[in-house]
């Protein structure tokens, strides 16, 4: 009894965070109780009962089959179920008359061939990918629908009474679902897909922005020490961006099939969201390489690590703090690029700090350990960190172009340019000034994005041997 | 009308292709063609339909509805089937007993209370993850067949017969269904996953023992470089293992259903396989960050790149080797430890070099030019290298530990240990030379395992600034 008692605590519990988590869940489900009772209508009132007659369990099933957790998804289902319906049921009629030509005898044969190629060919068309992301619901049920006709043709002469009753309950309960599910807080693929992709963005600047306090915090003093222990949950954040894909694939799906709702429009760029996602993803790669450095500790810092500090935590913060400035602008729908260009200049900045600092540091300390593998764990992370600076650029690009295409509210003075120009827009001070000092030949300019560029010109010129492209 | 020709032959090669690169599919095809055309039987065939009536049409439904590519997907979709159709159709029975007893007019209003209540909490239900992974049709299933149950049986009083009827076309659509499934060339969801996650070690292991050559290639001769560029596909694999998580997930769940096939049986620790597969993924993002280094060629390679090719390349193809020597292991079904140890070992025994190779850099060349900037990136790819030791050691447990529990053939005079003790196995030479120098105080032996641990011996001990655990 006992036993009993504590499992359905644990069930209770259960169902309580479930729907803490996500209290649409609950609304969804009363949803779709709703739509159900509704469409039993069919049965019990006489007089609709007797217009549609056992046809009306049709609607049953589409209800049950055909309502989904997002608009999206239920409308892509609805619509699915209606085109190969009557795809289906065309062709089904086709079919039967040719088979009526037949005879008696030929007639079950020559539906059986029919049945058999058709089933087989749509079946196969569910392997193209492109069938498979947006149809595969419709050819399923155009196999259904078509095998029915036929077969029913064979045996009723009522069948077109029959085909009026069922397709008209068919869209008496598609009708029922999808007011229900647009009017009744609604659960929007797109939204869900938009803030999707932003908190993955925000995740990925939480982790950057914390990384620096993290990982130099024995050279802090304890205050920091102990805040940063209370919290390290955003130390697990950028985990659930690595396998984000398949979900955002198919709310982007979901999405194309909306209308209007908030401030996306019916022809939003969905598309670019999955590009977004992409450089995401790419971001929270370079991160899971920085989490493997991050437990390693050495009881006292070397010279080396006490050197490069400064840059490497500016660096870090810095980019953590352009994503968030991303994650902030898709957030309100506005014009990314004045304040994440601020960040991202000033992590650019800081990589030219950085590499100042190595240059000069077997200068300036030849008495460190005579060894380079003392330095290595520190000298990959801060690598990671000026690899990182390219993803969040990149990051940078995709989300300005998101806010040209989707239409974003510029900031007032803010120009609206078709492709960004990243590294010329004037007014943004840190980066300028390094371009400046190049000039005098004192300072670094890394051009990052050329690194993986082929035809970069390091290939071509004369530069040294550094792992970076300098401008001499 | 060129046009037309044109788009006909895009398609027709489109097909081809499909077809060629899994020519599972077109027999899938076919198989779903014929049990149709079987089910189709059930109306054709006057005997069957005097017995079956109308409610043939439920086995047509059933064969569309549940015959999946895989066996396992079948399965599961035919037993969810079954059971949420029994289960609803006796928790329908019961609701209509209960309405009966409440007379004439309250029988709408309860049986609506029935459905609204039981649609709510079934569709809740289903946002559980445990349900949603496993039992997510069985509970649509449910949901549909109640409701159609109870509100049946409103209006039929020949509603036993009825049900008889459906269930038992229902059961024989299902038998058709699976054993034209598993009889006529199964494609199995366990075999699927068992060389998803084979090639996908495959594909690892081929971009490591290339990663060398590629990434020095510029030191190498010249007939070298023109083998490499003849065929880069290898550098492209790893990126399927990136995104993989979805699909073994799905291919996991199906293959429980699944009864013994090949050298799986029913029994098989599938879920070790997920176990393995994100331990791939760990190893796929360790080259992730290796590949952003390989377009970055200086014209002439530093003094240090020279120091560190040997070990490093050393460290990569073994790595690879050990990766694809698992490969092998998997695809034969054998124990992995002999051949794959051996190459883990020299890999572990690379590092050794490699850092003393790294110790005595400064040493040697004191005229190296004087700043750190130069060597970072070599710097970086050799600690990602030896990074990713970590993980082909992660790679080489989980699959011996897969061996020994699906048993897989021992190699004679091997002993299957529960747990594998990497590194005690006395046989295996390069190791154990580590081991035996680094008594002697001279070699550095590092326990790549630890550098994860929160409780590692660095933390505690009195070991040096090094990135690296070093025992003195």
């Amino acid at each position: 009894m006992e036993i009993v008692k504590n499992k359905a605590m644990e069930v209770a519990m259960k169902v309580k965070k479930l729907g803490q988590d996500d209290p649409r869940r609950i609304i969804h489900s009363i949803k779709v109780g709703v739509a159900l009772t509704l469409v039993s209508l069919f049965y019990y009132w006489r007089p609709l009962y007797d217009g549609f007659g056992a046809s009306g369990i049709w609607a049953v099933i589409t209800v049950v089959v055909i309502f989904e957790f997002t608009v999206g998804a239920t409308l892509s289902k609805g619509f699915n179920r209606g085109l190969g319906t009557l795809l289906a049921g065309g062709l089904g009629v086709g079919v039967d008359y040719l088979a009526n030509l037949s005879g008696q005898k030929g007639e079950p044969f020559v539906l059986g061939v029919f049945v058999f190629l058709i089933a087989t060919s749509a079946t196969f068309s569910r392997f193209f990918p492109g069938i498979k992301a947006r149809y595969d619901y419709g050819v399923l049920i155009f196999i259904l629908t078509f095998s029915m006709v036929s077969v029913s043709a064979y045996r009723f002469d009522e069948f077109l009474t029959m085909a009026y009753q069922r397709l008209s309950t068919i869209v008496a309960g598609g009708a029922i679902c999808i007011i229900i599910c647009i009017v009744v807080c609604p659960v929007w693929a797109g939204e869900t897909l938009h803030n999707l992709v932003t908190s993955n963005l925000d995740k990925l600047g939480d982790y950057l922005e914390g990384f620096g306090g993290e990982y130099f915090y024995c050279c802090d003093d304890e205050e920091q020490v102990t805040s940063i222990e209370k919290d390290k949950s955003f130390l697990q954040g950028y985990k659930a961006v690595l396998n984000s894909k398949s979900m955002e694939d198919s709310m982007a799906n979901f999405a194309r099939w909306e209308p209007k709702h908030g401030n996306f429009s019916f022809r939003h760029p969905w598309k670019h969201y999955l590009k977004i996602g992409s450089y995401a993803r790419q971001c929270a790669y370079h991160i899971q390489a920085l989490n493997t450095h991050l437990n390693f500790q050495p009881p006292n810092p070397s010279q080396f690590r006490t050197i490069i500090q400064l840059p490497c935590n500016t660096l870090s913060s810095q980019s953590g703090k352009a994503l968030k400035a991303l994650a902030t602008a898709m957030k309100t729908m506005s014009d990314p690029s004045p304040t994440s260009q601020v960040h991202l200049n000033a992590a650019k900045s800081a990589i030219n700090d950085l590499k100042n600092c190595l240059k000069s540091a077997t200068t300036q300390t030849p008495d460190e350990p005579s060894n380079l593998l003392a330095i290595i764990p520190d000298a990959t992370v801060a690598s990671i960190l000026i690899e990182m600076v390219k993803s969040v650029e990149d990051l940078c690009e995709a989300v300005s172009e998101l806010s040209v295409k989707a239409h974003f509210k510029r900031v007032e003075g803010s120009v609206a340019v078709e492709k960004p120009q990243l590294l010329h827009r004037g007014a943004i001070k840190p980066f300028v000034e390094a371009e400046g000092e190049d000039e005098n030949g004192h300072h670094v300019v890394i051009t990052v994005r050329e690194i993986e560029n082929e035809d970069s010109p390091q290939k071509k010129g004369s530069s040294d041997t550094n792992g970076f492209v300098n401008k001499k």
